[in-house]
């Protein structure tokens, strides 16, 4: 049977979509807070390790910290704790055997390493994603503290986009999270936006200004087009903050219509439970590719079925790899090791089923693990 | 490889939603009827037995009424009808192995037994649910026919709410049915509520007064999340009289981020085909859990997968075990099987792929089975 | 083991939706544009044939052609010029086994085979279904070349139906696309209608007149209805000028609910990924049909999980069978193949799990493979 079955364990893989890890020592409560998209502690009587990301670190993690696998979690916690985070970071995110990173900035900044220090601990070369809606607050906090008028900001923003997409090699956005997917997909009005920068900037009290106005976020969305940019969207599951009904993808329909011969191109992220409508999408839009990183880690074993699901519509040449790691390195490492045995599940039944050779299954396995970012990003 | 597999055989269990059964013999229309979730006869030149719930029944409880597996339909009414209900009814709920029921008594009382009476025919201990919908009707009856205000009817279906409380360890509301889960997360105000109890009752033309208002039915699920109880929802699937599309968990994601904090607990019953998304809630919010009852039975030899796919987002102490049974003592039985039969499946698949150690997956078991609920409906 | 399996290798097929084949050599894009669902090329730098449909055309179809399995697409269409398109035609059409076929004649008709010439290709007997929105769409252009006014549409549009209803076994809407199915489910007045149809006509400029008005297609859905006619309705995946959030035949609920007694069936049209919606529908509604053809060549190595989660709810007495091929007779070959094999799988597996009884196994198969499409049709 061997020599009828793919060998991932070596597959290059480039993860577009992750972030940095914490430099610091954690206890069980900050631990568990890292290991779930819920905003909350965990239930009274349960625990977060109680799931299947609990599971799969037990079973996955510990071994690489010198534990036998399912050590229980207070032990797991002393031996991440002995160890050190930074000598714990370094051992996770080094047995991924991730190349290359593209690693998106803008969430949580401050808690989390930072991207130069993340490339130092993974070994790898990385590439910076920056969140739109991040850089928006930045600039226009800037601004307002400088006390300069609001008639600049789409100026300013712009201006300030195309500085960073000179390294940076694609933007994100997290219109999902700030006002659903189901907004107009037009571009916004010069007075639509101006009015809307306006109430935005006059609503400034100090407090980090949480940008959530649609017209200009579109307005971001539409100058990333304009600039032919890699678009990051983030789709379906997440914290508890979004509301998941308005995060399927084809929501994005006419949006992705509107933009189709721009030369921008959408990556759909993580995308669970929608992802066989990301891949609808990625089928019929050239311009969309999509993952289902974030639901790999937190589907644990039972991540094959969402990879299996994943290859159905979407032609292999638009499909990626993501983890999604953010704050604990065991997702960098969970997240890497599901994805290798799922692919390899997928491809090996496809094998069995309709004799693809191994060959060409390889081939799809290096589409998907790194080559087709690559193309993606303009990398090549 | 036995000693690498779960055994749920004797996996004790919560039912935490389920119904009476019928109490006389059953022709075969009668039966075709209990067996479907549909409102209508079966499509001419068809039979409901031609289905996975029907298929079931042949295969697994027919052997329990002394007949061959896939008896024919008319061979296993006959020994139903043989036997008498009584019997049947005592042979295949008594099959279950189910130690504790919770029992809603509001669907079609009259026509299946009442919570002590089916207590007494599975020799089980039981608890009541209290459908909320149905107890607003009768107060609201009784007090049309007292000739009593509407002015009065907020205060009296509060009280009685609290007074069945005393005993019953939870309510269920079939919002999903009345008006769709995309109602308005609020509390009613005095004035709205007033409006639409004035309305209802002054539609009142001796015929059952179904309740349909939102507004009053916003105010039933506020007074339960005030009382901090458990709180069950029909989601998903159910009779033709529901427009499924409105009946996505997701939905009540508002509801559910006003009420996080109150004490209260939702359990969102059934939720196919939206149970991946049942899973998500369960995940981010600590207060919410979920169960696949129902589909079990409905989905009858292709019932792992579901339960499998109920497996992933959700925290282990969040999903709960039904059945859903209603009228047919077939629907425990059956229900009850295949819940142990695809738990064991997928725990045991998860065993083989991650080496989960088999008192750990007995565990989930557990909770899953009985633990959760117990947790839950606060009866620990 | 070979005595516990079906055998469908010889199942009668009944392919109740697809369409004529391309008469003539293809180059590679050409090909190419007929093995996926969009409109645009594949994006720079990929394949159509890097997909589930390629590999499955490469791996099954290239020996039928005399190739060796999973031959290169360049070598494939090749050999595909040099035997020439009949003799490709006839080899990949005359090898699924398809005994009858209902060629719906509507789609880009001028570019494939009529349904005669199709049934002559195939060697098997053909049954015409009537796509509504075309037929509106030429008696509008014939009328108004004509000089005929706009009143006299709906008599002409319903007259013609009725006659081409005289050897038609059905009508096919194609709502979806051109309104979603989202629409009102009333009949439109006449006013309204009357609106619609001068609207319609005023507009007319030589082009063809592309019928997207919901009251027209109303009047036309709601005219098959009262001919108690066979009603195909596309939902779910398609082009990409499709939305295919307003294509989730849920919404079609009112309509279903208020067409139930007419004597009219609907046949729900490939579903994917709305195919458990499908067979909720098909369950409570008894004159609900539907499959998951289209999705089943797309899905290739995968469609094995599409069918089988086709089997849960829905009735066996209602679950059709289609390959919704068009142009390319590979669709034909594939759809055939991968339906007989994924049918296997599922039923396999119930017999396993289950001990169906091959004879109902078999059964089963032949319900949903031509006897339901025979009696649905009412051509028994």
């Amino acid at each position: 049977m061997s020599t009828n079955r793919v060998d991932l364990s070596q597959l290059e893989l480039f993860d577009h979509h992750c972030h940095g890890v914490v430099a610091r020592d954690l206890d069980r409560a900050e631990f568990e807070e890292l290991i779930s998209e819920s905003s909350r502690p965990a239930t009274a009587g349960t625990t977060r390790f109680d799931s299947q990301v609990g599971f799969g670190i037990r079973r996955h993690c510990a071994p690489l910290l010198d534990l036998e696998p399912f050590a229980e979690p207070d032990a797991y916690l002393a031996r991440r704790r002995e160890l050190g985070f930074d000598e714990v970071n370094r051992r996770l995110m080094r047995a991924t055997g991730i190349g290359t990173y593209g690693i998106e900035s803008g969430h949580a900044p401050g808690t989390i390493t930072e991207v130069a220090e993340t490339a130092e601990v993974a070994a790898a070369a990385v590439h910076e994603i920056v969140r739109l809606e991040r850089l928006a607050e930045e600039v226009a906090t800037r601004m307002h503290a400088a006390g300069e008028p609001a008639s600049g900001f789409a100026e300013a923003i712009r201006a300030e986009i195309d500085t960073r997409l000179e390294s940076a090699i694609g933007v994100k956005s997290i219109a999902a999270y700030r006002c659903g997917l189901d907004f107009d997909p037009t571009r916004p009005s010069p007075v639509e936006l101006q009015d809307a920068v306006e109430t935005w900037f006059a609503g400034f009290d100090g407090s980090w200004p949480r940008l959530a106005n649609p017209a200009i976020i579109r307005m971001l969305l539409w100058h990333a087009i304009d600039r032919c940019a890699a678009i990051q969207l983030h789709i379906g599951y997440g914290d508890d903050d979004v509301d998941l009904h308005r995060c399927n993808p084809l929501l994005l329909t006419r949006l992705l219509r509107a933009s189709v011969d721009s030369g921008a191109r959408f990556m759909l992220l993580h995308c669970y439970p929608f992802h066989r409508e990301a891949g609808y999408l990625a089928d019929v839009f050239p311009h969309v590719y999509f993952d289902v990183g974030l639901a790999i880690n937190y589907t644990g074993s039972r991540s094959e079925a969402v990879i299996a699901e994943s290859l159905e519509l979407a032609p292999f040449g638009k499909i990626l790899f993501s983890t999604d790691a953010f704050g604990a390195a065991e997702l960098y490492t969970l997240g890497t090791l599901l994805f290798r045995r799922g692919l390899s599940a997928a491809l090996d039944r496809f094998i069995e089923l309709d004799d693809w050779p191994v060959a060409e299954a390889s081939r799809v396995a290096d589409l998907i693990g790194h080559r087709n970012a690559r193309r993606a990003y303009r990398l090549d």
